[in-house]
Parts: C-alpha cells; sequence; structure tokens
C-alpha cells in the first residue's frame, strides 16, 4: 500500500485537472488515500464555493467526488494488475455517468471527508461508491461508473 | 418573458453561487436565458476547467449543468405563479439529486451550450432534464431533480 496519494503518483501529462490536478494552480487539487478497502479524501471548501450562505456548492461537491471517485477506479485497476500506475500499457477510464443524491446541506466553513470504495467490476465498466461527511453527517451519496478507455478510443 | 438573465434577477444573498453567481468574481458566473419552453445558456471553460489536455472536467460540467436546471427550476416556479422573482414569500429549491451521463468528452477551446426544460412538477420536486452540446455534438445529459425547501427547513 502507497502512503503517497493517489494524485502524486500520475505522470504530469495527467496533473493537470481542475479537481484533482497537484499542478492546478487554481484547480481543487484534492488528495485521495487508500485506507484498506476505502480511499479516504480530506478537503476544505475555500469561501467562494459557496452555492449561499454558509453551504457548500452542489457543483463542488460533484467535482470533488467526481475526482475522488474516478481516481479510486483507476488506482484500483492498476493494483488489481498488481502494477506500478507509471508502468506501461496506461489504464485510461473516464466518467461515464454520475449519480449524485444530496442528503443535507454541506456546511463551508468545515473540512469534508469523502470515503468510496469499489462496488463492482464488470467488462469495461467499475462501479465507486462514495459518501461525503462533515464531521458525521452524511451530507451526499454518490454511484459513478468509470468507463475503460481502450487503445482505439 | 424576461430578457435578462436568470441570474441576474435574484436577491444579492443569492448572487455568490460558485457556479452562477453574478457577484462571485472567482465563480463560473453561467447566465441562463428563457428561449420558449428551454432555457439556454452558453459558456465558455477557462483553460484551466480542464481534466486532461484539451478536454472539459467532469466536475465544472456538472457544475454548470446544476446552476443551469436549478436556476431553470426556481424561475420556473415563479413563472408559474405569475410572480416576480423578488415578490414574497421566496420560493427555495435545491437540489435533491443529480444524474449526468457523459457521452462524449467536452472540448476546451469552444463554448458549451446548455439547453434545459422541465419535464415534470410533482408535489415538492421539479425535475429538469438538461442536454450540454459542444458545437452540434451532445457530450452530456442530465436529469436533475429539484426539491421545495418549506419555510420550516
Amino acid at each position: 500500500m502507497n502512503d503517497k496519494a493517489i494524485q502524486d503518483l500520475w505522470s504530469e501529462e495527467w496533473a493537470h485537472c481542475f479537481g484533482c490536478g497537484r499542478e492546478n494552480k487554481k484547480g481543487l487539487r484534492i488528495k485521495s488515500y487508500w485506507k484498506g478497502e476505502e480511499s479516504e479524501c480530506e478537503w476544505h471548501p475555500a469561501p467562494h464555493h459557496q452555492a449561499f450562505p454558509g453551504i457548500t456548492c452542489g457543483g463542488i461537491i460533484a467535482t470533488i467526488i467526481d475526482c475522488h471517485c474516478l481516481n479510486t477506479a483507476v488506482s484500483y485497476a492498476y493494483k488489481l494488475e498488481g502494477r506500478d500506475v507509471r508502468s506501461d500499457p496506461p489504464i485510461k477510464y473516464v466518467t461515464g455517468s454520475l449519480f449524485i443524491k444530496y442528503l443535507n446541506p454541506t456546511p463551508i466553513n468545515k473540512p469534508v471527508t469523502l470515503r468510496a470504495r469499489v462496488k463492482e467490476m464488470v467488462g469495461k465498466k467499475i462501479v465507486v461508491v462514495c459518501s461525503l461527511y462533515s464531521e458525521d453527517k452524511k451530507c451526499a451519496f454518490c454511484e459513478l461508473v468509470a468507463i475503460k478507455l481502450t487503445p482505439l478510443d
């Protein structure tokens, strides 16, 4: 198990994503870590990430969930093959679909914690489920379907 | 029909959202307009909104879709009552759930166009469907459920 964040392992080409790219100075730069079978991310919204006063924007929540889940899926696929993420051939997935249920307002002045796990892997798809918490309150739930790109895509 | 953007009609309190707040200088500041039964939004991603080179981040797409659809829902509810959006009592909706299917990569160097419409209104829920296009190519589809807040929420 690697103690570096998943996002810190990708090559430079994949390090500029708005949600999770470590090199994107204007991005959210989330960090995801494996904790056993789950991947975890702790992140703090900034004041300009609000929806309305005191509450975090649902789109920002969707962004960090999307990135956390997709990073989890790709990292899982490499782990399954027992391979380093910079080994060839590269394994590429994209988000095929994203379902988010907003359960409670997410306060903007507190950190959020995301916990995700692979629910199933079928053919070209990896299904990842994720919950977002503010302190102990579950504020959002997501099911994301990641789709593997073939060399022809 | 008002020729101002929906976002330009809300009171100052609701003008700071990351996705659509006209006063949020660090936000995306999308603008939604009614065009008959549909609401339309044209917006141009910035270079730092990328997922990977040349392609717009899925979280940014989720953000603009969420805001466009929720603005559409609330504006629709006021229209249905034949009321000005600043009249009392205020009508408030939040996003209850968001389903997005990513159909094609969205180029970052071109504007996107979002077209949404109210699919149904049942009880406290308004269901909005939305498609996102890059030129003539449909790149994403969304179904969003907006939930009305009662004065007790």
